[in-house]
Formats: structure tokens, sequence, C-alpha cells
């Protein structure tokens, strides 16, 4: 049996129970055959100041993601329309070593629906015909769930962005869109 | 003389007068001593899909930031409380290849104050004494301007990140914290 490595990125080190929503997708990768790869892992160290314990964290995630073979981010829209920051860094980052890119969305409105919703409707197009935004800020349309750096990264690896549609209430623990990209992960990753 | 190439990125690309704010950029940058590789340097082919536009300028971004030594990512709250994802995608790719990587905002507040405002201050400690929004979802406190990987992946490669406090209508065009952050980079990409 091969042996690969699944960084597991998102937003669900925040959730009030990110230990059970964590553990809940490590269990589904190694059933997948995969060995998984989730922050949270390591333990952190004391440190003197709160910034260090930020560095320190970001030193142990960036050696994980070097251990990984591949990276399933949860690229879910967090506190706004775009996806959390920090696996957004994460991609950037497994995407620029090469590593295989995977992600999912539990939201089924893409980047262009969020974006004209934040506006609530108010854009428009300008005298070049790019839709702006009532800030005249340029509204994205390319069909993606997100910036095209992070939906085109993958995509251009051969990666699979799978689109769910999680219920009311369980945007941040709905597993289905993250079953549908592992299998197929796995599926590739293991032939 | 040292040739040392900078990647720009930030959502100034968004803005209605991007190729203003952009050629600003390039010529303080050029001013520096430094090469300036901006995202837009390059012509966008034509494609039969929006979505292969995104990937097509989604590669491009790539390549040009392959060909660069460092970064100086504008990290300002883009629609919402955190940075334009597309640039922290930017940040963790150059990061995770070694370059330089620099960056700055043009909102003072960090990264807590904003997270706490967006929960319009209905914020409480849990049974842990973690301190969670409304929502249940942990608010982070680590000094830091934006997720600590974006942080503390530039500090802990000794870069800097210069917090600008910009007047208001001129979150994404005053360029005092960009002056300041690149006479840093300068001077040390170029010793």
């Amino acid at each position: 049996m091969k042996q690969v490595r699944v960084y597991l990125a998102g937003p669900e080190v925040f959730l009030p129970n990110a230990r059970e929503q964590l553990d809940a997708k490590i269990e589904l990768t190694r059933a997948a055959g995969l060995i998984p790869v989730s922050p949270g892992d390591l333990e952190i160290p004391q440190t003197p100041t709160k910034k260090q314990k930020g560095h320190t964290i970001s030193g142990i995630d960036e050696q994980l993601m070097r251990s990984a073979d591949a990276i399933i981010a949860n690229l879910t829209p967090f506190r706004g329309i775009s996806a959390d920051t920090g696996t957004c860094y994460e991609l950037g980052f497994m995407c620029a070593l090469g590593k295989a890119a995977y992600a999912y969305t539990n939201m089924s409105a893409d980047h262009h629906a969020r974006a004209v919703a934040h506006y609530a409707g108010h854009v428009a197009p300008d005298a070049h015909g790019r839709l702006r935004g009532s800030d005249g800020m340029a509204v994205e349309d390319f069909d993606m769930i997100d910036n095209l750096m992070m939906h085109g990264g993958i995509e251009r690896r051969g990666g699979v962005v799978v689109v769910g549609n999680a219920p009311v209430g369980a945007l941040y623990t709905d597993l289905t869109a993250f079953k549908e990209v592992l299998a197929i992960a796995a599926a590739r990753l293991l032939a």
C-alpha cells in the first residue's frame, strides 16, 4: 500500500468542537487509505508572549505541510465572503512545493454571487464593461469558488474543487463535500 | 548593483484606478533600487471561457512569482475583516519557495480588534478561557495583523510587517506603509 500523507487545512480549528470535527476528518481520511496530517496534531509549547505562540503554531503547521504529499483545503467562506486566510496561505504554500492540491466548499453560491451579495446587488459595469461594486472595486466573474489564484492553482495542477451545499447551521460541520473530494483524491493519490 | 526582483501582491488590481496605483508602486520600487514584478505586467491572451481566463491569470501570476526574489504583500483587509485571499495564497507560495517576505497593512486595528468588531463586541471566554464570538468561533489574539500563518510566516523568515493607518477614503491608495516596508526591504535585499 502506498503511504500518502494529506494535510487537512480549514477553519474548523476555530470551532467550539474543533477536536471532534478534526477527528472526524482524520478518521475519514484514514478510512480512505490516506495518512491524515492535521493542524493541532502537535503539542504547542508554552511561550512568553502571544506573538511567539503565533510564531510557534506557524512553524509547526509549516513543518506538518512539508511532511505531507497533498492538501485538501476547506475553502468554505469564513467571517465574510471569502475563505479563511490561513487556509489560503497554506494552499499557496503546498502548490508552490508541487504537492497535489484539492479543495471543497460547503457553500454553493460561487465567488461572484457572494461578491454581488456583498454589495447588496449594487454592482454595475464600468465604461470598459467590467463589473464593479458600489465602492468601485472590480467584481470577479471566473466561475470559481474564490479568488482565481486558489481555484486556478488547484485545477491547473490537475486537482479538483468540489462544491457542496451544507444545510443551514452545518456550514462548518457538514462533511458531504469533504467526503466527495476525499474519495477523488484517494483514488488518484493511491493509483 | 544587485538585481533583486520583488513581487508586488495586493488587492489594488481590483481598484477603478488599478493601473495608476500599480504604476505608482512600480515606480517607488524602482526608485528604491529594486526590480518591480507586478500582476498585470503580462498580457492576458483571449480564452474561450471565463474559467480558462482565471486559469491563465493564475498561471501568469505564478510564473511572475517564481521569477521574483521577494514579495511585498498588501494585507489591508478587503471586503471584510481579512486580507485579500489571492494575496494570502501568493504570500504562502513565496514563503514555501524560500523567497524573502514582507508585508504591510493600511489598517491600524489588528486582527483581534477587527474580529471583536465583526461580532459587534459580543465575544466571551469559554470554559477553557478561550475567547469566542457569538457563533462559537475562536477569536485569535496573537498581536498580529491577520491569521498567524501570514504574520508568523513573514516574521519567522526574518521579514517585517509594517502597520499603517491610512486616512479615511484612502485605504487602498495610501502608500505611506508601503514606502516604509519598501525602504526596509530594499536596505536588506540590496545589502
